[in-house]
């Protein structure tokens, strides 16, 4: 299972810890991470996966594979900007998204216009003519957030083929 | 001046009247209308926008220039799918947002965090923490719109070297 | 009709000579120009084609409308870097390759796979197993490469719907 | 190690025997295979070096997973079409082209271009003013192409940082 983590290149510690507590509760269930591969929330949650024996998949902006934070186990290298937001969202079943700003109100967005749950920890919330949209699932913590992004995996799965090998 | 029109790719009659009278508005001032090139509020704008003598620029998100709607002079193919709607936040100076879904969501998103003024009509409202972010400007009606987004572009203007020919 | 314009982002003096002559023989026959739009062949071909009262679209590498050079008149902004080649490909009924190096290279490739024709100005020879691949159509010079490439887009045209406006 | 493998979608029993030993090769060396993720060349590779215990990543055109072929071990969803090209070349240090039509052709100019070795297996030649460009590293058979592929690698390598955990 790939599940996204999402937030911004730069947090405070304290969402930081809510992020690695992320990484880790999601290598502890077997579930590969996926998220942008910079800083902050980013590298808070690669190192909670890394250290918790997970796997992270990191899909750079740049051009450069050593612009990934050092707990991404496998740099993949767009050289396309912000367009890389989309990779993660396609490549994933399920997003958790840890505050964040603009850039990640814009991945919640494409994740919810293509049908992909959006577990949010301390995040946007959307409203349009002063009503509220209630389209990212709420968590409390850390944990919540990870068993509510697995249990929204199941809920959605269709039959798959089987991978051999 | 180039500025973008964003919007769903179907809207109701109402909707597409506001965005047809923001392309005209457009056209009326000189800009450039750059769109997805799609139906709904972007074809609206662009009929607008031809309609009155203006130039209309659709980014498409597919790989055949006949998805453009009619009423784009200047399709730009991409076979990005979604992904195209950077671009079209990277190549104007304002946005207008109209309406919109998820996907409009996700390009007004793109915009604020570029630092791209968006004006809005009818569309989202950004909240964080229960309190509204006020990073939207709010029109009244399309000519509201369209003149405070060349205020807009004309207040962060910085020097510019000069086009010739 | 849309007709590409590919070669280096330097070149010669007599290279860019030539690529002047193809932007003033597009202008003439009322062809827009698609080109990468930076400097070199890019730059010679719009300069030709402007000063001939043509229109030039330049699909930009990076993130600012301001790299394009003086003789684009519609700067997209990509943000993509090589990336963006292929949207001159996808945006355009033939190319016409002026000499180039790696960048060429894969542009010609990319427009072969798709099926857009290709004029050549003193460009690659594709070669497999010790045999020419007779892909790519030669010129002899800048009107033959101009004259070659429309009669090759009437000669692959299909019914199109109608442009309104 | 990231080691790219390109070639056709589909491709001859003959050529399908030499790519899936190349995936054996490289998975017998503890280098990861990068490709397309979908049949052809990229299929028999992955083959290889799945049943030799070595991972796999294929960076797919498309919006859906399951476009991958069973050999894949984890995919990245680009839905870009072949601009996803560019990333395969972008996260690997060295390339290794096995047969191969237009395609492939666009993707070693890619390489070229960045300055990534590209290891050919009967594959394109590349020829310039009727002069042949010594550019491809030529491989006599799949053991041969993946040694030259690493050796390449080695002598390009700068220091890099360290990656931890």
């Amino acid at each position: 299972m790939f599940i996204g983590v999402i937030g911004g290149g730069r947090c405070s510690q304290k969402v930081a810890e809510l992020a690695e507590e992320v990484g880790r509760e999601l290598a502890k269930r077997g579930a590969t991470l996926v998220c942008g591969g910079l800083g902050g929330v980013m590298e808070a949650a690669c190192r909670g996966a890394r250290l918790a024996g997970g796997r992270t998949i990191g899909i750079l902006p740049g051009d450069d594979p050593e612009e990934a934070n050092p707990y991404v186990e496998i740099p993949i290298v767009t050289g396309m900007g912000e367009a890389r937001n989309l990779l993660i969202i396609k490549s994933v079943q399920a997003i958790i998204a840890v505050n964040g700003e603009f850039g990640t109100l814009s991945e919640i967005a494409h994740a919810l216009k293509r049908g992909i749950p959006v577990i949010g920890l301390n995040t946007w919330e959307l409203c349009k003519g002063g009503k509220k949209i209630a389209s990212i699932i709420p968590a409390e913590n850390p944990q919540d957030a990870v068993e509510k992004a697995l249990a929204a995996v199941n809920e959605v799965r269709t039959p798959r083929k089987r991978r051999k090998a």
